[in-house]
């Protein structure tokens, strides 16, 4: 057997069955994070007045991206969402991002909420770079997943902090 | 007037006239990296033995993710792409995936490089979540970029290199 | 709390959440006219002779928009639709459409009701542009929707009705 | 021949060849007027409070549905958007939006900016829906064209004015 | 170099630059049958009785296909198509389908005429599902390309011709 | 009634209500070979040395599209797939390709098998057409459902096995 559910004994590809597993309210939460320049931090503050949310934007696609996961990772099962939620949020360094997904279904949503949160970064990233070139996306990373087979909760201080913007 | 061309005096957003721009040939290279432990790269090298390239389809997820960048990011133009290329190596610590967009048009394709590489990144990240849970996706960014107003290159020696996997 | 479900307390926009709901049957219609001149009307009806149906073109482009609807509202939930009908009919003064939606799930099918009769009726504009320019699309309402923690059945003397097309 | 060029002289579907026309620079503008109770405005205004703009989702909805025209009307061409922008603004009796799209290309965009006024008012409708039942969509038209064969500029005082919300 | 275009030389995928080619009118034709029993025929032509054509929705089916090859096929360009056309009449033995695209564009449309009527002659067979389960497609080919480096005419008496259906 | 559930009464197209039906385990198996010169089929396999596998990327798409089905077929139903997996084999005269599809739903997936095989034979006409113009589709077919009201299993020894490839 194959560790590595996607390759089957052969090592070629295929999409897992899981139509034996029980449907469960599954909860996956994903972040990340953008590095911009403080001119550009100012700028996207600005930039909206008067009425404005900058970040709105980023919330919106975040979310539309979400439900179009599976026809973006090949091997990603349709799940329907039962609720998509991103944030964005300025720190000293950029922006914090953080999607949370639900669903209840008989596979887990980590995809979904890294996606999410990849494709508001993404956006942002959209906007600023006509005033920015060397915009970095970081530490896109699961924070935590429950109501699967097991849970998971990403340690606080694992070796990756030290990329952690903000302090904000 | 706005510096960030997606925001009109008035905040609101809005997707930019390029009608008025030439179209040229244009170019963007993007690069991002996923951190991996020693025992996921090792069970991806050997999961798809004795013909597959376990980091094919990411490659394949990457391509086809760069024709959809308009979308999934709101305010990008449809712009219909000459060449994507993905590359996907492994490093010491992980992956190295860069991607290269080629057109012939009045936009540049930066957000269809970056799309191209976060989805080809999330693509080996789904598989090998199930054998690990602490998988990081860093330093996405833009390398270069030619064909518009302004050529870009991105320094080699910038502050976030010290991020850089591999060495390989 | 807010009253608008798709803002939350600080007026920023989330998908809510119903995982919590029971899936039901939910059923809803709606409609929606197009106003079309004595010439369009004709030659529409004779355009499509001997053999074609000229309105078989908008209950099929509604029916493929209902199964779209979570891919162009922002916030919609994907639902799996168990039948969409779409009808479209000629009255005196244009064309009448209906569509109707069921599912069994646990949000309500309203919207993609909407987005059916919205695009059927959006085709049969296509179809008529080229003969009239100043068509019009009036009356996009919901009729009905059951299933759900209320039902709802449009009062058929409203204010609006002086707009209805037909008695064809 | 059929005047319908959607039909061919057997009456059956076509998609119309446009490959011998001019790609010149063509316009269209097209607006929609949603009816709304005097709560429900008053609810919309507040609560996005303190930051959001309640109608921003609305005008991104309709952006990004401009780019999906060709996939949702059967025989529109795909065509690349050079400029799409969509206004949403509070009336008395409602909210009256108003989309403009710009493209360099051998066909007129009518469609793609009727389907972004029609997909903007329906994502309001989606978030008003909660909180009222009856709302009505209505006037959905094309206010202009220009840039293709003949031009077209819709009469101020043509007879469904009377619907004509706001006043504001 | 290697002779499949798909792969580099070290036989991974890439989507090939057609940056330098020149854009020229395109045309491809391609054809398709499908088996049907006499009794189906029978209830296709009868079922949709008075005013429907039965095969209207598999044209439509196939000319929106048409528009999504970039999306199947992996590594199509996307190509904005000038004309999709498609005929399905009944054969002796079934139904013989046939599509025509037009563009003017870099590189041609073999994989957009065969999406067509592939897509198309699915679409059939969904219809026909219920009353005959043995259906079977055959014959999807290209019959004709002109426009790009060199033409191609399929010639009419080759090994394959024992397959077609009709003789209509 | 009519037989042909597509249809109504009228003759009009409709997307049948499943609602009443038990969602229970359902999987469909379907075929297809395509015919390829042995210089095609040599030029395959040593095409994508040292590592890749050229029909890794038939095997992707296929999976992919059958999560389109919905998409494409206009009156499929929107149906969560538990498992997908497409193989593609050499034979003496072409390749082989098989889907398997498994749902637990309240309808069959004989249309998302048949899609999925669809679409990989033509990725792999996509990766040949270079190098050989006249490449046949031959034998998309149903080979097995079971989970619905009857099951199916298509006989080995009927009239199409002629045109059989293989032998492999």
């Amino acid at each position: 057997m194959n560790e590595l559910s996607h390759f089957d004994g052969e090592g070629k590809i295929q999409m897992v069955d899981v139509s034996d597993k029980d449907a469960t309210r599954r909860r996956a939460v994903a972040s990340a994070n953008v590095l911009l320049s403080a001119g550009t931090i100012a700028k996207l503050k600005t930039g909206a007045n008067p009425k404005g949310d900058p970040l709105e934007i980023a919330r919106i696609a975040g979310i539309m991206a979400a439900k179009q996961t599976s026809n973006l990772i090949p091997l990603c099962h349709q799940i329907a969402l039962s609720k998509v939620n991103v944030t964005a949020n300025f720190t000293e360094h950029g922006i914090h991002l953080e999607s949370e997904v639900v669903t209840n279904s008989q596979t887990g949503v980590e995809m979904e909420a890294l996606t999410a949160v990849s494709v508001a970064v993404l956006t942002i990233y959209d906007m600023c770079k006509a005033v920015q070139k060397d915009i970095e996306i970081i530490d896109i990373r699961l924070e935590s997943k429950t109501g699967g087979k097991s849970d998971f909760q990403r340690a606080k201080n694992d070796r990756h902090d030290r990329n952690k913007v903000g302090g904000g």
